[in-house]
């Protein structure tokens, strides 16, 4: 049985990502440097947020993906993985692409910390194509989508004029298109002994449960970490833990609802209890008050458990897209309803008698939403373009959704 | 065999929730406000320890219930619902108690906190009901609970004299008599097949450990979260410390030694590391020396191993309680050993020239515990006849303890 | 089938450490008091490090070694149980050895937090010897470990004047060659039957990955503990950083290189993405740009997954080794490289005016090395010498990593 397997990851992956890796501390050598001058008066109260995100990313986004019940091993090792390049390059690139480049970049806590945000970026995506890819094709969408979201925040920041915050809560649609884009490309159809392994288990679940957990709890400090006006991240915190604790009520008490012997999908839960914090997170600095976060926290968890039940059957199986981990009513839907939601908060905010400004400014938002969206589909496309190449040796369907492609099993170890 | 499960979720959960969650959304457009003039200088330093309750709540409460062999997906997904639900009625409800009422709850970072710890108090009484009644009753059952909570604080701040320490630190109390005399009012004879289910395995074992691990780590910051004198707060973190520490010790050797072939009981272990750091909550800003709070760590180790091995033979089964997850010695017995200690304390460190004083002081405090205990056991009579009801379509006996009657499994789908 | 496991544990356990714990509580009460004098205005800050170390030692050391498939529950318990104890005994031994002893040692969260962190020297250690000792012997361990952990301590500071981080940074060697010497002194041939109890399974390897990962995301907390100067400290965050994230893609290439089919191995995995942070805890404040750091990272990925391959094959076999977690890999060789690392730079560093004080400088260093090295050798001699008594009734081979023989099992309780 042994001998079915390619030998896709020795082929390639392991001496090509050291080689890369040896570039990046390379280009670190030429072009990094400490931040030396500042004492940092805030250094304990960023580095708690830092450890917040990356707690999320490492740990959250990990283990959410983990409820496929024959690739628990790789969600979770090929997500830190992806997570330590990502971070790497991300900051190299941002500070290539933002900062005013005196050859040098300067490396903050601050910086590390917007790596690692946009390293997230990647491990949404993830979501999407997860058990269809292997570690050479990850490692490929790893810099390819790190750049492609650098540079829509760049753009963002600097011709759409919006601020950091903004243009990092776009990361929601931006992730969620990317990876479906990724989907898209590499759909083929399934065999049935994949869809067998496309399933959870108990433990599984609950090691999923336990992602969801942690990115439940640490939502608000994700939501207000750019903010830098202490009453805007206030109000942050706030919205963003009412939205939370409303969409976990309303995922719950729908799902039940949406199925005909009122029995709830736990798979649906993992995603949908989140869905509150990825819709408030856009505006989450505007609402002054918590019933708006809380009715944002309904609807959130309206739309995400109705796309689970219906994107699954009519929209997925009609483009012909799998979507692994349901990325796209995770993170896709709920961030384009807070993408709406900011547009018409900054009009109802805004006075009434500058009537040009609120149209412009109206514009400029959704100019910057569908940029954020287009972005992400057009480097999916591009993506998964080249991860349809043959040089990857991308795996065979049977071996869909299967940690033995990748990973030495010690008591099958007699058998090889 | 699907047809045997009663309809009783989608009866009348899902669509009551929502109303229910519509209702606070609406209560909250009418009578919340943010808290806009202040700018919290401690603001870090209390959402760090905000954060650690939530991490308590959600997955240390969560998860130490996961020991269910087949009633894990429940017991983690319901106590997030609860917590959920009980976080937004506990900040109303200690709005229009609490504050003197000007027409509008402000809430702040310290009142969400606050409504965690008094929804904390429906997660611990969970405890003694787990795997018996289905999520609407549940849903009732927070309700009175948290009312019942608000209300005893309330009387015990106002017309007791306790401060917001002490009357907060009776939630052990509360909540396990609470949750006794529910189940008391809900015990039906167990069958055969639900008797093998309310057991452990090794991996809900392991579950359970990680969230008593949590509530162990994190127990200093709940005991010292509402302690606003900077050295009380530094001694109750110390004494919390170092009561843990001894509890697990002795939790783990007692165990061993009560068990005829030396063997531990992990579901004890569960449950009895955590003695110490309940009983020493009420005097931990009292105590001045760690020998003192190491003493308590070592009493509520023993009485927490005893309780298990004695009340389980001798006191259940004459009540007719059945007590799922031990709440009884996890909680009750320490927590009242917690108030004995506190009432001697005061007493030994008031002046001798005062008697009468002391007297007065002693008869306050007592009365404090008897109030907590007898409220929590009222509102339990009161919780217990509204779950009687038919209206909510219980569990049958032969479905206790099983995930199957609530979630949809994925491997079973194409059975149904 | 029951009657074959030997009665060690209640035999001696249960009644001795309870004495031990009283003893404890006697020389708490006699020679220890709070710190009443300051008000710390760094409290919050000490106290989120201190928690971020208790997280790692309670929870990360714990869930590591969780990666046996028949031995999780022990991992677990049997590591908290050695670290509340080990706790208790370091801060007085630290209080006793360290400050200028006036007849109370003063304890404070920055005393409790270095205790902790002497602790983790035994959580360390007891990866090397794992399944093979039982709770007694453990106990045995905890205690000489931690003495002799200070007393290596307390002479390197004040006969080699290294400072509070170096000494403490040696615990890795100190305590990856204890374990080993333990190791070699209770070597036995195994049985077939326990050989195929010491291997992993898929439940347990996540909840193992669930300790890497909280060890990774918080190390940068652990090296930067100890340091006070703002500018060491934010190095050494950084340092750790990007240390721990190029041995993660260091470790996870090279595991998958080093196997003829390109599988990764998920028990070096484990391990090995934690070399980083291992290697850079000596010198990491003395590193002034990110590129070092990954180097050392680097450099630490494929020692330790060298060492992992060749170790097993040529090393362990020929000592009679039996090396349960890999303490040597994951914590010996990478120290081994900080101390070196440290070294060099230290040297490159100094001014190449004052020749005689930069070789007497590396002098005093590699002693401090050699010295905790050896330390650790002799002590681990000791306590194999100590644990191999009779006295303690250590389980028997056929017992080997295996929970039965020190838990109660629910599901046989009818067989016994």
């Amino acid at each position: 049985m042994g001998s079915k397997y390619p030998q896709s990851v020795r082929g390639c992956l392991p001496l090509w990502t050291l080689a890369l890796e040896e570039a990046l501390i390379l280009i670190f050598f030429f072009f990094t440097s400490y931040d030396t001058s500042s004492k940092d008066p805030k250094f304990l109260g960023t580095y708690a947020v830092f450890q917040n995100i990356t707690v999320m990313a490492a740990l959250g986004l990990g283990f959410l993906t983990s409820s496929l019940r024959r690739f628990g091993w790789s969600s979770v090792a090929f997500n830190l993985f992806m997570l330590a390049l990502g971070v790497q390059w991300a900051v190299l690139l941002d500070g290539f692409l933002n900062q005013s480049f005196s050859g040098k970049v300067v490396i903050k806590l601050s910086s590390i910390q917007l790596a690692t945000m946009s390293a997230m970026s990647v491990l949404i995506s993830v979501g999407a194509v997860l058990g269809k890819v292997n570690l050479a094709q990850l490692v490929v969408m790893t810099l390819v989508e790190v750049t492609a979201f650098g540079t829509m925040r760049m753009v963002s920041k600097q011709v759409l004029d919006m601020n950091n915050h903004m243009s990092m809560m776009h990361i929601h649609v931006f992730a969620a298109y990317f990876g479906l884009t990724v989907a898209w490309c590499l759909s083929k159809p399934l065999s049935k002994e994949a869809e067998e392994k496309d399933q959870t288990a108990t433990n599984s679940s609950l090691f999923a449960m336990l992602g969801t957990l942690f990115l439940w709890m640490f939502w608000p400090s994700f939501n207000s970490a750019l903010l830098d006006i202490p009453k805007e991240r206030n109000n942050a915190v706030f919205n963003t833990h009412y939205a939370l604790a409303v969409s976990a009520v309303t995922a719950i008490s729908v799902s039940a609802l949406a199925h005909p012997r009122g029995k709830i999908n736990m798979v649906h839960i993992h995603n949908a209890v989140l869905a509150g914090g990825v819709a408030v997170g856009a505006p989450c600095h505007l609402i002054l008050s918590p019933w708006l976060a809380m009715m944002l926290g309904l609807l959130a968890g309206l739309i995400s458990i109705g796309g689970a039940k219906c994107l699954q059957v009519y929209f997925n199986p009609v483009l012909g897209i799998h979507d692994t981990c349901g990325v796209h009513y995770t993170f896709g839907l709920p961030g384009l309803l807070g993408g709406i939601t900011y547009n018409v908060l900054m009009m109802l905010q805004a006075s009434w008698t500058k009537i040009p400004m609120i149209i412009y400014q109206m514009l400029i938002n959704t100019g910057a939403l569908s940029w954020a969206v287009s972005m992400g589909v057009a480097s999916g496309l591009l993506t998964g373009f080249l991860l349809n190449l043959k040089i990857w040796k991308g795996p065979h369907v049977a071996k869909y959704f299967d940690d033995q492609a990748y990973w030495e099993f010690p008591h099958l170890a007699a058998g090889f």
